[in-house]
């Protein structure tokens, strides 16, 4: 089962409201010996954390990233590593006056049909705040990855709304931008866009692209545990994600077999349209997702809503809130992929010896 | 673990290689007395069958099914039920040339590195062929979804390759014709066009839609359960899926959050760009699902490859395939969603009665 | 989930009831490249097979396995192994009088309470012919065992009612008899028994032993999936069981820890009170497990039940049965031993590669 | 998977070692709106508490345990419940002479091999302090079975070393001495005898059984995911546990079959060797499971053992331990048998509606 654990051999459990106590992370089945500390999950935690332009939302939390388990002299040790983060800056009063409300866009109305209540403080279990602990699970996959296969992961902003990112990529310059936009010369068009977006109140999406390097053929399974849908899966289950792409994603509909078979020689394979992934299993190339996120619905442009007695009201969405949350979706979308790739090669092992 | 199994409470386990012996399904957890028989079973199966029109495959399997287990006196009992297809159409000897080559495009390549060893005959494991038992276990789904909450799944082909074929839906006419195309107007086009692709030795790919209606609000669950992660799963784990959407999908890159957000009035809702979902639940409003599929690799026009010791050789595929494999995946597609509900459906009641 | 599936990583799923067409399993995850034939099978189905002498049911199952997938010229090939056997001497109308009777000490009563509806025939699934099912995947799981690890797995009969039968044990006896009893010299004292048994219409439980040889250090994990406690599950799932012990087992409750202890030298250990397992994970030394099977309910002698409307009746069971279900449970126990040790060393090279 | 989980639809994931910081739980599962908090955990807690006599461990430990999550309003929501206690009373100074040996009886060696390192402070994640989090679980999982099911469980010390002590039951005396003995004319005895075992430096076995009512026919499911199985699971899980018995255990091997049957007429079933459970699923009578508690191997008298470096040394073990520690097993029996119930009614009803 899986409600709130992602993984099969590198399981990762998380747990945590918005404006709950804490957040927090069980990572059960990492492998012993593996060098690490709280600073180094930091800076992940910090590529993903609010309040660093003015173009996320101003809640600021410190992320500090406490080890509870599973670490012993500097070294995971095999048992479970337990992480948690106190919540420090919730403003749950913002609040008050969505308690009886179901905002439209947003889980509210879903939680409350499936449990019959919920925590509607800054979105309860559903905010995006629980995404912290997929970056600090993914910080120790994404060290391990490197340590034992020299797999890279790199992720991008490929288009904030009708902005195309990517024409031109500078792999060093990604993390230099609060975008992680990876053509420095596109910066100024997206924050003259974001200035102009948020003072209308309005949100727009975008999309992030992810790259993993040195990935070994052989990763992933037949049929129902496929490198692909895991993939799939591990991204659309992202807040706000709708649609997900592996290699030539939907161009695919429109190519020929002759255009889109990878041809192979003896010096490696001559596209990459698979995305790395053939029969559901890595090839050696590049692993390439691509994944859409939705708009944000939290504005305070009012719309039509229900509150919890079926009335009509209007609603009206104060509170801090990222107007693209593609933005801060980088570190997360890496987060995934490094989940994913690790809980493969322990799956690939078992197997395979 | 999800190798070869799909699904948590209803859970699919298939088996069976392309030019093996059989296929088949063990489907467990499936609910007591529901009345099922082979013959309701073989009506979707029909539906996905090879050798219909010249459009689809050569290969013609009576997919005639056995119930093995799990049924007695017309009635699931609640125990497992496995259900098997023998091959009687496997020409092996297609398959001798490419013993010894992988063929791009293919899980030839990726099953060797994974397992040293491969059944090339058909492609195998990887084979397009361990669909039918899916569409086998979705038609036992599907009833159960039907009787218990009158969910009606249907499917159709959106596009295939540069041509739309769902800006006009006659719901009726879907099963009408090969192709699953939703506008009997446009199947003209479509048939001139495999025509003269079967021709040229190329082939192509295609979107396949599928919605699912009277599904009730509060299936799935949060953060690793969601109901959107397991359809891009159950989707992208389709053979040749390259990319899966949730309503508005990869549109909603473009899209504001005042265009996105689904209103809600009394009424109900007043757009689906959510596609059914929110947080990971449904809504109670249609679940959408588009999938995207490559086209297939196995063409008679020659391409660069490699052998198994690492020669380089020029790849020919014969044997028979289809041209667009999307032609034949509308009923997988629905299966996969049927068996995606089925499972939340179960998961939903055990953790709210 | 877990109610037909053993295991995590070499994953058996049985289906099939006693008297329908057929009983299999779909073995998900044994490691490629293992030399295996349907022959080799059949050996150990053989040890379990019912007819072979007076003392068992007379059911006569030629036991003919077909294996359907997952083996290619020769050798498993990574995906599943469909293994089916079909029922042949299946005698239906012996049971057509407890149709709508609750045999007491059966599973009659809590299948009807749990689903509503039951195969009646022959126990359906609840039916100690599932068992040979595992005997067929553990005859995979300890040639892969004993080929990669060396491990030996050898059990007995170690009392039959009030006959104790292992105070002396000689390991190549064990197979001459139809008991598996290791003292050859206690064999006429068992048959005498059996044949008194018998005439009395009575029947009687038994404890088995097995052990486990060359089990390396390091097998299991801590906690929730200790060795110990997935054998005592394996065990207690055996049809019949009602209790297991590790090692010392019951004993350890009168014992003091400076005699339960096992001292190490250099040479070794001293002693084997642990059953070679130390805080849920193998220590090197030898696994060994005691399981209890009770008395068969099938009796002919009367006794007082319930029918289906809940009236009371007298329940008399003919049909064809064991009346010492313990005598045929070896073969069976080292199938479960050798399932769980399999799933372990797959487990553990999985997280400690 | 089942590392550090128990459980499939109510998942308890615990983490944390005997000295580090904190120790904890996860409980993903439970069903939203059980009124819950943190003293009413907290009187379980009490219960297995050491330092409550001279008996037990004088580690004192006040276990103020922490709720992070799923709890909004006083009740469960629906959302994973984590649970922490700080450890205040680690005294690791102790454990520093055992930093580099092996202490024979315990995890020390297997989790050395099995992970080449191994956090030695207390027995690190081998300590039995593990416990505490299984019986916070189970706080909550048998207020719910209470509350929605009428389900009581209770559990005793049936048998320390030589001693039986529950010929005579007086249910509402156990939890009045720090035995869980239910014959208060049994506690001076057991008060003389422990303390000439103390003052010996020795330690002792014991049984513990426990009982739950009112469990209603239908939990359990056939072949791997029986009741039996799994109780059989939980309490060889638990550290110590040697045996695990269900109804008449391990005498049914002396039975013959017309005494075991449990003969069934209008009043009920006439008697209860099957303790509650046949083919796997309850009955409706009680459910009725014993476990045997090996001594522990902490001793002050020295023992032979062996160092990391493979030098035979004379391993005296110091520290705070349990001289019996069968004697504080009853609340986490009666844990464990809560944990599986639950389990089961919630996989019950996703199956059987």
């Amino acid at each position: 089962m899986s409600h709130n654990t992602f993984g099969h051999l590198f399981r990762c459990t998380t747990f945590g409201e918005s404006h709950g106590p804490a957040i927090g992370v069980v990572i059960d089945g990492c492998p012993p010996g593996l060098e690490i500390d709280a600073a180094e999950i930091k800076l992940q935690l910090d590529r993903r954390a609010t309040g660093k332009s003015r173009h996320t939302s101003q809640r600021r939390e410190k992320d500090d990233v406490q080890i509870l388990s599973g670490v012993f002299e500097g070294r995971t040790s095999g048992t479970p590593i337990a992480l948690v983060i106190e919540n420090t800056d919730a403003k749950s009063k913002d609040y008050g006056k969505i308690k009886d409300q179901f905002r439209p866009g947003h889980a509210d109305f879903t939680y409350w049909k499936k449990y019959g209540l919920r925590d509607y403080r800054g979105g309860g279990r559903a905010s995006a705040r629980e995404t912290a602990m997929r970056v600090a699970a993914g910080a120790i996959a994404r060290k391990w990855l490197n340590v034992n296969h020299g797999i890279e992961i790199q992720g991008w902003l490929a288009q904030l709304g009708p902005i195309r990112t990517d024409e031109t990529i500078h792999w060093e310059s990604i993390d230099d931008n609060p975008f992680f936009c990876p053509d420095p010369a596109k910066v100024p068009q997206l924050e003259s866009f974001m200035d102009a977006l948020r003072k209308s109140g309005d949100s727009v999406g975008a999309r992030v692209n992810v790259v993993a390097r040195n990935v070994p053929a052989g990763l992933g399974a037949p049929i129902y545990g496929k490198l692909d849908a895991d993939l799939a899966s591990a991204m659309m289950g992202i807040n706000a994600a709708k649609g997900v792409e592996i290699g030539a994603g939907f161009n695919s509909v429109e190519q020929n077999g002759t255009q889109h078979r990878d041809e192979m020689t003896k010096e490696g394979f001559l596209s990459n349209h698979a995305g790395g992934i053939l029969g559901g299993i890595s090839s050696g190339q590049d692993v390439f997702v691509s994944t859409a996120f939705k708009p944000t619905s939290s504005l305070r442009i009012p719309c039509r809503g229900l509150d919890t007695d079926g009335n009509e009201v209007q609603v009206i969405t104060t509170g801090r809130h990222d107007p693209c949350v593609g933005i801060r979706a980088t570190p997360i979308v890496e987060a995934m992929l490094a989940l994913v790739l690790i809980d493969h090669v322990l799956r690939h092992r078992a197997q395979n010896g």
